[in-house]
């Protein structure tokens, strides 16, 4: 079976894909009438402008991501052994970092499965198959999952904005075994209860990992506010890190109901409160109220989630500071992050520290985290490193 | 006693100083004969260009930082209960992180102490004071320092190039107490041996302690290469996390003899070697010895210590990646580290991605760090955080 053949522009940056950079944008091909009518998902054969082949991509004529590179080998075959042996290198690196099977398995360009988002819970997986290609070889990839991981049960979870972007529709179900009710994951001493069929995204933001551990440092016998919270990310770490009191603010009764469940887990159900509403009502709400607590921590849904939403986005992340800043005690500790690819990190932090001084204090920045280890990045795509949390200390 | 009032130019960024930048540079201030003949480090009022009073200022005709602004009220009494009041605030900041007192107590502006950076060794303490006010109320600071602190040993670290700056002569010796032979740290299970008054800088690096607890997770059972490593940073941390074998490279004969006190203060004397020599030298023997490493991770001094050495400086960084890469067996593990301040996070992550290209390996970044909480950075000051540590996973 031969694969087609597609071929880039003479102006196209055959130079970047060749260092690396593994997409190819519509307006980059050459995009004949058989290009265009390559079937969303079709393996192919990229050659530069002049013949020369480049490797194995995934087309979708679809997409303004018109290719995805695959391989480098352009001779390689994409098959369910090539998908295990992808796996088998992406499990690698975690097993080397984690001593449980808790963590992303897959994340997309970086793990070398463009696309394709994986994170495991224990004996169970969820699969986010966010292109094309992957949607078609879906089937061989859960097998070669269940293969080189052991895990019984794989979800596929296909909301989310990518697969629009790709013309794929929303589509959530169990591939394989079976759930009972929410998984309990251990992570850094506290224990999270993660919905992987109803909940956001996965279930659980592994994501934060680092930046609750760091959080987790600060607040031995103090009381913590967790806005924001979904299932009790930075609380119940907090809870772990014999914080005195937790109180989660959430506007979804059902993640604060699993944050709940997580600390009566962990025996600390007697330290942890929530409080359910507009995160930035609760927040005014709690300064009319004279509350102050040692450590605040705001981890918002995306507010700049594209280049088009960037200033109002900006404005929110200010006006989360604005708010929150008042509520720390004198000496306390404010965590501010944003999961926005538009705001990059300096306008995200000259945000906060806006923010900060309008809320009536200075701070002094302590830490700087991203996405954990389990989110690998390729070094061309890492200024939209998406997650940044930055921790203040704050004084009057 | 009155104080002498300095005037800012009406064009001066009045606005900057009051949202929190922390000085006035010598063209932004009126400098008639008057301010002109003040004695580097004297302390003055503000004013804006209005006489609107701003602050309490140390004062130094000879920098181009010409003020630091102390503290914003300007009644302000600077003596040795308002030292007192600032090494408090900073101690309480360090033992709500740290279970053991090695770290790094002031961290100069962003600790409300301009210029003034203070390392402390359980019983014992190295002040730099980089600025001239420093210079002036050193046994005020020294005294403040041990009644907060309780250290009986106190040495004054006068080398640097901080202090050409600020005209002020080199200068190292024990202010009070007494040290015999370097001091023993524990930091990350591993156990540094830092030479209070003969080695660089304050004896030790505290600021890449969260790198080597990072670094430490990927070890085990594994070689380890650390390049650059001065007393044993990234080395012994390795060993401490059950790293197989560890080889540092320096071209400093004490530092390795002190790194090899420190393994054998460990027990881990038989797990480590060192190699004497140029870095870039030993990298090339190792790799035409055909060496391969799991971990390798090179932290080199300053190349890039000013905007006119920026060029060479990315160059001297691609190159250390250039020839790092190839050392790092497959699916191991790359660190790269800058203390540069004007290389910023992405000039360094594409000089080293770059390099690492160069090398014949491709890399995924799966962290950035930077210096640890007990070095805060005033959000306007961040930009230039000089410290930049990535880690990548190396395939072929």
């Amino acid at each position: 079976m031969t694969m087609p053949t597609i071929r880039l522009m003479p102006k196209a940056e055959a130079r970047a894909i060749r260092h690396g950079f593994p997409w190819v944008y519509s307006n980059e091909l050459v995009t004949d009438r058989r290009t265009k009518a390559l079937a969303p998902g079709a393996l192919a054969v990229l050659e530069d402008s002049a013949r020369t082949p480049m490797g194995v991509v995934a087309v979708n004529p679809q997409s303004r991501i018109i290719a995805r590179m695959l391989d480098r080998d352009p001779e390689a075959v994409i098959d369910r052994d090539w998908l295990a042996a992808r796996l088998r290198a992406a499990l690698a690196h975690r097993e080397a970092l984690y001593d449980a099977p808790f963590y992303r398995l897959v994340h997309a360009e970086a793990d070398g499965l463009p696309g394709v988002v994986i994170d495991r819970f224990g004996d169970a997986a969820v699969i986010q198959p966010n292109a094309a290609w992957a949607e078609v070889l879906l089937d061989d990839l859960a097998a070669a999952l269940a293969d080189v991981t052991g895990v019984s049960t794989i979800v596929k979870n296909g909301s989310g904005r990518a697969r629009g972007l790709e013309g794929l529709p929303e589509e959530t179900l169990v591939m394989t075994g079976a759930l009972d009710g929410p998984v309990p994951v251990a992570m850094n001493g506290a224990t999270y209860m993660a919905d992987l069929t109803g909940g956001q995204k996965t279930g659980l933001f592994f994501d934060q990992r680092d930046n609750h551990a760091f959080v987790q440092r600060l607040v031995q016998g103090r009381r913590v506010l967790d806005v924001f919270s979904h299932v009790g990310g930075f609380s119940l770490a907090a809870l772990a890190g014999d914080a005195s009191q937790a109180l989660a603010v959430d506007s979804s009764a059902p993640a604060l109901e699993l944050a709940g469940q997580g600390a009566a887990a962990m025996g600390a159900g007697d330290r942890f409160a929530t409080r359910k509403g507009d995160a930035f009502d609760v927040m005014t709400a709690l300064a009319e109220e004279g509350e102050r607590f040692d450590v605040v921590v705001c981890d918002p849904p995306a507010f700049a989630p594209n280049r088009q939403a960037l200033e109002a986005g900006l404005r929110a992340y200010e006006r989360v500071a604005r708010l929150a800043a008042p509520l720390v005690a004198e000496g306390g500790y404010l965590g501010l992050c944003s999961c926005s690819h538009a705001a990059d990190l300096t306008k995200f932090r000259n945000a906060s520290a806006r923010g900060i001084g309008r809320g009536g204090r200075r701070g002094q920045i302590i830490w700087t985290g991203f996405a954990g280890p389990d989110h690998p990045q390729l070094p061309q795509l890492a200024e939209s490193g998406y997650l940044k949390s930055l921790v203040f200390r704050l004084s009057e």
